[in-house]
């Protein structure tokens, strides 16, 4: 019984290696294990500014989980658009690879969580997809240098992938869309015609 | 009032710079960060092998905040005696140095939760302990390099910092005893005369 536990936690030393977008503080690739632990961070700091009541042992356990998919899948950018079409099924398959290695109840408990997470219809997977697209947003803005912006990311384009946090949280959306505001200002997003022109 | 919560998010960014002694799949130093997050996944997946009852909540919540008082003091080896003397004080000071960004009632809360996993009394605490004594000793058998033990450590030395195990749970004691047999067997640990008499 134990066994096939460690054979699980070893499996999941691996997530410690799936990189991402952001970069950190030291100018490596942030991964997907550390991005985890600071969306934990967050719902400890930031449970008190989402409406709902929700249960913190499931909100932490999901967002401990939610980046497993990304063992055999890798990370898709938000703004992958192509990349976004197929990732739920390729994540999926790599999920449950990696639950093999668990007994059966673990598992069931662990696909669930995993699912409940990438459907975001409880309070606790809302407030866990607000922190997952809120916690890039930020670390972008912290880390990024004035105007790296090699792709040419329009402000509008981020404000669409973001406004599902509207109506979550009206409080984690003002500070969403002020994140942005200030990255367009250090030239992290191009500023749109039409937020040109509304000014 | 989210201003501040922010300041102590982006402080936070800092422990994913922190480096430990043993290493990722990829080559680096693992960081305190993402040491953190499996020592969450860890408590998910080994929580029905401790023998007391523990609120999951507050066990997370622990897991997440330990290492916080790294971000000033850096990670000091177990097997650093000398460091291991003034750890706590250099720790506590970091420790109180980033959470001054939080708003009184969660620096309050993630102060005691930080100091609760350092006393190592409550059932949760003590379960804590336990996956952060385990954690770098799988790591260490899984990734390093065989007969890598450039500071001749030994068996028994190792077996003495994890010896506390034991009185919290056989299960996870056995597993501990195992896992540094087989370590022995890869060259990472030396062993003792003892050790040899008594085969």
């Amino acid at each position: 019984m134990l066994e096939k536990l460690l054979a699980f936690i070893q499996e999941m030393e691996r997530l410690k290696t799936v990189t991402r977008q952001n970069q950190t503080l030291d100018g490596r690739f942030e991964n997907a294990a550390e991005h985890s632990w600071q969306l934990g961070m967050m719902a400890l700091v930031l449970q008190g500014h989402f409406p709902e009541r929700v249960s913190l042992s499931r909100v932490l356990s999901m967002l401990l989980l939610h980046d497993v998919g990304e063992i055999g899948a890798g990370d898709t950018s938000v703004f992958d658009e192509l990349g976004k079409r197929t990732s739920y099924d390729r994540e999926l398959k790599s999920v449950k690879q990696s639950l093999a290695y668990l007994p059966h109840d673990l598992r069931e408990h662990f696909l669930a969580l995993w699912q409940e997470f990438e459907q975001g219809q409880t309070p606790e997977a809302r407030f866990a997809r607000c922190l997952d697209a809120l916690a890039p947003l930020l670390n972008h803005f912290w880390i990024a240098k004035a105007n790296d912006n090699p792709t040419g990311l329009t402000a509008s384009q981020v404000l669409a992938k973001k406004a599902f946090i509207a109506q979550e949280s009206p409080e984690l959306w003002a500070l969403a869309q002020d994140i942005i505001e200030q990255s367009v200002a250090k030239g992290l997003y191009l500023r749109d015609e039409t937020t040109n022109s509304a000014r």
